[in-house]
């Protein structure tokens, strides 16, 4: 497991890598070029929101490594994800029941990042995040974690309602974060846990939710709608580790 | 009390926007423009932060409210600040022991507007903040307070060692959040309240610490240093919101 960055430098290697599917954070292009490869580049961009830098070629030579261009060289970060079995097994070395954050399409990196960061804090033994549409791990997650993805298993699933399935056959109990449940302070969150946490907008989806054995509602004495995600997801989280505290 | 965003039109108006010290968010220049007053206003905005984005005369144009702006419209957030007076008829009104936010020195807007967002969900009657350094009201800090800026009080303090002296008067025990305390779940924290969150990078300064008449610590298991300011500060509001609840 670990988190690296690295670029990607010429075209047909930067418009593979978008292919391919790879986190890129950054492309830099030479300002002025509009043919044909460079132009699909852009689309890739746009599709992947990766952000596009037009940059002069003195500054792509500067930033090159392998001197071979092209006019464009692309930011990507790496991370070697972990298996569900990887945080089982953290979870059993440190001879503690297991405590897993489950993501269901978390879209902000800046939320993701602090989601694990609370992950780690808070002693949870992995994170698990969907394959499709949510954040990846970027490198604006890696620094917003503040290092917690280096020591965090991070693991990435097809299918979260399936993988909640898998887990229950492992003793885990799962708790989501939603309106219209029970007041958290009267759950018993101790035991071998799976804290879900829904989208920013949406919450947390139908098919995830109807798989998890307990709604917790964070009490709101407010006029607003709903916490910020990673405020909600750190104060679930710290209620599960008063309650194994005690 | 309210947030309102607004455009100042014109070379002038956007310099002594700038010098007066409102709190602007984004420099609309006509692109190509260098002439000595345009060259002012980029130093003032790199000064303070503010992002400049160089557009065509058409998109000027089209922005322009007055239809004079001189190659350059800035966008500015007004907001209406409480007095610390106003957060305590709050609580008074609401018949509740006060419950205040104070932010020794918050930086990153996104952090300020969850924080907002956070103590108008838990209940809180006001947050203070302090006159320099931190970051302002922006449209930022308004967007990620999610419609909370509408409702809780934010007052704006010079001196905040002398802020709390003054709330102490009124009754109000200190609590701040720190390494090396006391476990939060070993506090009272109930009756009448201030929260002291601290800076992102450094904490809670001495002087106000020393201030403080209860420093409580979040328990931390993982191998990271510390929370998102954000997330730290949900955590221990709502052990705050649990106890009261009691």
């Amino acid at each position: 497991m670990g988190y690296q960055e690295f670029t990607i430098e010429g075209r047909n290697a930067v418009i593979e890598a978008f292919r391919s599917g790879k986190p890129i954070d950054k492309v830099f292009i030479l300002d002025g070029c509009q043919d044909g490869p460079i132009m699909t580049i852009k689309r890739e961009a746009s599709k992947h929101d990766t952000l596009i830098k037009y940059v002069s070629k003195e500054r792509l030579d500067q930033m090159s490594e392998t001197g071979k261009h092209q006019g464009v060289i692309a930011y990507a970060a790496a991370y070697e994800y972990a298996q569900v079995e990887d945080i089982l097994d953290n979870a059993k070395a440190k001879g503690e029941p297991p405590f897993i954050f489950l993501l269901d399409n978390i879209e902000d990196p800046h939320n993701l990042g602090a989601i694990i960061r609370t992950a780690n804090l808070a002693g949870a033994h992995g994170v698990i995040i969907p394959k499709n549409r949510a954040a990846g791990l970027t490198a604006t997650v890696a620094r917003t974690s503040a290092g917690a993805l280096n020591y965090t298993p991070v693991a990435k699933v097809t299918n979260m309602s399936q993988t909640i399935e898998a887990l229950k056959k492992e003793g885990l109990w799962f708790v989501c974060a939603d309106m219209g449940g029970t007041t958290m302070y009267d759950l018993d969150l101790r035991g071998p846990i799976g804290l879900v946490i829904g989208n920013e907008g949406e919450g947390v989806g139908r098919l995830v939710k109807e798989k998890c054995d307990m709604i917790a509602s964070i009490p709101m004495k407010g006029d607003i709608d709903s916490l910020n995600a990673s405020v909600a997801a750190g104060v679930l989280a710290y209620e599960i580790v008063r309650q194994r505290l005690k």
